[in-house]
């Protein structure tokens, strides 16, 4: 039998491991929802159910059907010690199986073959799971208490996650400089720019559990859509600024000044702006596509071109340079939002189901995953003080984040940010998949297996305490539940329409929401002249563009219209 | 800009091509379909694409904005010439892609770096894109014209097969010995051995292109059945076979004795059972799951287990050293017949779409890759004496499979096999995904590279020619077109309960079709038994059960029975 056989082997049965373990997890889902307990969230039982299986790897390294004493002499040519050698072990007594392979460490101990492979590429997160979790937030956004909230969205995504990552930096700095006193390491360096890295990484929120109670529980629309959407665009923020600050570790010393500042600040804008143009060009190509082809009349084709121009705009901004996340994310938003409604009936429901299947397989693998990796990686460095800080810069931070722009925004908003709901959008700061993914992107010092380490600590405290808690918080904020949202969709439409009157009459008057001007604006637009030229919908273009552009109008009007 | 973050950006870009050659394949798939036009299926224009793009790759290697002439002074500090040199060219112009990667060959001649690595792993091939085909094979499989056809099938597919891979093998043989006399690499060596192999791999036929017409033209659903059977099953069997023989080559030397034979066969029946019972008990296992739970209120997580499930099958068996394929084709025969009928509506749907998708992308995804080895491939062998001799062999060998077959299957059954059917069979004998990644699988010696680069030729002349042909061929050969599936089921239905009441007469008495006694016991234990304990369907078990099982039989009756 040969080596890559062998290998292939070994690839199978760890995948196959993996996939008993989401399946156990899922159908342990099913037994919780089915007597509907809440105590805990299905993320953080594919990571008990992880954690399970890591100790068992671990700890079968020495039982197991280990082969009887003896000596065994191996022909070793070179002069190094081998760290490991591995033995073929032939037993015809077993009809298949009978070939196994045994790894000896020097001390020696058993390991089966199978498990000490259990490590996938990070790049796998990165690429293959995180996407379609992404194009799912954006394609199943709830748009209109997303933009309704739009201006306070933005600022808890950006300006929040930015600061976020400032105050965990500086915090981080500080316990660092203790945990220094007592290092007898004399290559351990971690520097402010270290910091502010491990600070963007844990700022990334991902609150799905919460989310995921929410939905069930039917909470309040405006709670559910700030918290959605900050989440969604602070993942992007998040990635974006993790890799702006890495770019300029790798590029430069470690000495941060204002230039470096300013040239990371820009860097980060064109990578945001460059990622979002990638991702509404996928978009609008494929919306134009649907529109004046009538591939609708096979929905496998349309489905399938759905689902590969989608995966091209994460791809073409990963060649580029750009982060493919964030231009996935907007495309996600922008394909429901026009695509969507050029899709034939069947494909609607196929590209739903799709992403919904595959964002479900996916995040509760790397939830899965994440419990493995708390036993199964090999270079995790805990440190008392760095974990302690750690939780405190977490908590600090969000503190910061949520309660002093909330309060910014309290200004300027009609309907006002509660108290309640602040402590809600503190408690709900949990971390998740994407914390997970960009600490285990680079493990390749002390400092950044620390991180690591003390990363996957912050994703099972928030994911099982708060997570776990969601219900209990809610009761206890006496934050409403139970309200159905189609009939906040029709109260708001008819409020809308009325304001429209009212505005009409009375000039513009930015009354309604807190970005109910932008919003507003941006409607209008999108209704007179995107959604006529991108969709079947909304009134012909040559009611909308003036004359002189009435053959352009007559191009673009869709055959249905 | 470090290097792994270059190589994530040329692999993004790579892939990304591929998706484009995709996506426009699926774009003229529509306009052909659109337009009716069937001389070319849409594999074979996957294919031509893959073509074009692989010759655009070659050819533009020293075309495109090459940097000025100038001196580049490299440090290189090993004695060895090396065949590359990378230069990182930065050019401050352009805004974002200012970093470029140019390859230096030693004859001076410029690649971009993207175009280099436009391979993928060959395993890619086997374990990701051919287990949805084969999955998706046996899931839609039509039941009632495969089991009616049983006998027939599985003589064309096991006794065809391997008689075809002997014929090809003995044909090869001479013709390999009339190309050694003019052979003059002495370590060239191609034995009977190697022969066979190359039999066993061009054996695997795929009639997907015929089929995909005669699905359009509803052509006779025998001629269906068999083709479609044929094909399915001779898949696994010529992969156990190639299996069986590559073990045999790299176990021992390659002198083919009758006790190699039988120690081939044994191995052949072994594999082919183990993974039978693998892809059985994967399916089992899930209907069970599916029955005795109420899952099927949560089509999220059915739809997840059952994809799951599958996919374990396949890797359980190659994790055990079986054929996966194999194991994936019975589990998805088993899926659709019993754990279908267990699932919600919405997964049934869910489950048929999207496995419908996969099998769609990913052969269309291996259709365009050969177009594109065919020039980046950059080890072809193209030997005109062997080209010509496989020629002859793949269309002596079918010809030695389906006239002496039908011959002797006709004298058994009632409703013969036709001449026109036996010469629209000889003509379907296309070679297509499975010969492809089989060769391609290995390619590490002269002789094996040989084999890859002739199966490719052979798979273009047959999806191209013989494809292309169907329609005519069909009109020539005056096969019945256009009938109606329901039509014909409702008359067959009537036609074996008239025979049914018939044989309970007059005892048994095989009349109907040529394997009406096997499939007559089997469909009747089948309802009494697997049915019940396997479905929702059937009759109760404590009716079929002999009352001492009475227990048992209420313990395994459905609650909804």
């Amino acid at each position: 039998m040969t080596t890559p056989e062998e290998k292939h082997r070994t690839d199978s049965a760890n995948l196959l491991l993996f996939i008993a373990l989401l399946m156990l997890t899922i159908f342990t889902i099913w037994i919780f929802k089915h007597k509907r307990m809440r105590f805990i969230h299905e993320t953080g039982l594919a990571i008990v159910y992880g954690l399970i299986i890591g100790v068992i790897i671990k700890y079968s390294t020495v039982s197991g059907n280990a082969p009887q004493m003896g000596n065994v002499t191996c022909k070793q040519n070179t002069s190094v010690v081998p760290s490991y050698v591995y033995v073929n072990y032939n037993n015809s007594n077993y009809l298949f199986t009978r070939h196994k392979i045994y790894k000896y460490h020097i001390p020696v101990l058993l390991l089966f073959s199978v498990f000490s492979v259990m490590t996938f590429d990070p790049e796998l997160f990165f690429n293959i799971l995180l996407p379609p979790i992404i194009f799912h937030a954006g394609y199943s956004l709830k748009k209109r208490h997303f933009f309704r909230n739009i201006g306070s969205i933005l600022t808890f995504a950006f300006i929040g996650t930015v600061l976020s990552a400032l105050v965990v930096g500086s915090i981080m700095f500080g316990f660092v400089s203790w945990m220094m006193v007592y290092n007898t390491d004399p290559t351990f360096t971690f520097g402010f720019v270290d910091c502010l890295l491990f600070g963007a990484i844990v700022s990334a929120t991902d609150p799905v559990t919460v989310l995921a109670v929410f939905k069930e529980l039917k909470v309040d629309v405006n709670l559910d859509a700030l918290l959605f959407g900050e989440s969604v665009l602070n993942d992007a923020v998040a990635i974006v600024l993790v890799s702006s600050i890495q770019k300029y570790q790798s590029a430069r010393s470690s000495v941060f000044d204002s230039g470096a500042f300013f040239s990371a600040l820009g860097s980060f804008i064109g990578v945001f702006l460059g990622s979002f143009a990638i991702g509404a060009l996928a978009a609008v190509i494929t919306a134009c596509m649907f529109k004046f082809t009538k591939i609708c009349h096979y929905p496998v084709l349309e489905t399938s071109i759905f689902f590969l121009m989608s995966w091209s705009s994460f791809l073409l901004a990963e060649a580029v340079g750009f982060t493919g996340i964030v231009s996935v994310l907007f495309c996600g938003v922008l394909q429901a939002h026009y695509t969507y409604n050029n899709l034939s009936t069947e494909s609607k429901a196929r590209t739903k189901e799709l992403f919904e299947l595959l964002n479900f397989l996916a995040e509760n693998f790397i939830f899965g995953y994440m419990g493995v990796a708390m036993f199964t990686f090999s270079h995790h460095h805990f440190n008392a003080i760095f974990i302690f800080g750690a939780f405190v810069a977490v908590l600090v931070s969000r503190a910061c984040n949520i309660y002093p722009l909330s309060f910014l925004l309290n200004l300027g908003r009609k309907r006002k940010i509660s108290r309640n709901i602040q402590h809600m959008m503190m408690f709900a700061g949990l971390r998740g998949a994407i914390a997970f993914t960009l600490a285990i992107r680079n493990t390749c010092t002390t400092g950044k297996q620390m991180m690591f380490s003390t990363t996957l600590l912050i994703v099972f405290f928030t994911v099982w305490v708060l997570g776990g808690g969601t219900t209990q918080m809610l009761t206890w904020l006496n934050i409403k539940v139970g309200v159905d949202e189609d009939d906040v969709a029709a109260v708001e439409a008819l409020d809308l329409d009325h304001q429209n009157t009212e505005t009409q009459d009375s000039g513009p008057q930015p009354k309604y929401a807190d970005s109910a001007w932008m919003f507003k604006n941006w409607y209008k637009f999108d209704k007179n002249y995107l959604k006529p030229i991108l969709t079947h919908a909304g009134p012909p273009l040559s009611a909308s563009l003036p004359s002189c552009c009435a053959p352009v109008a007559n191009c673009l009007t869709s055959p249905r219209a």
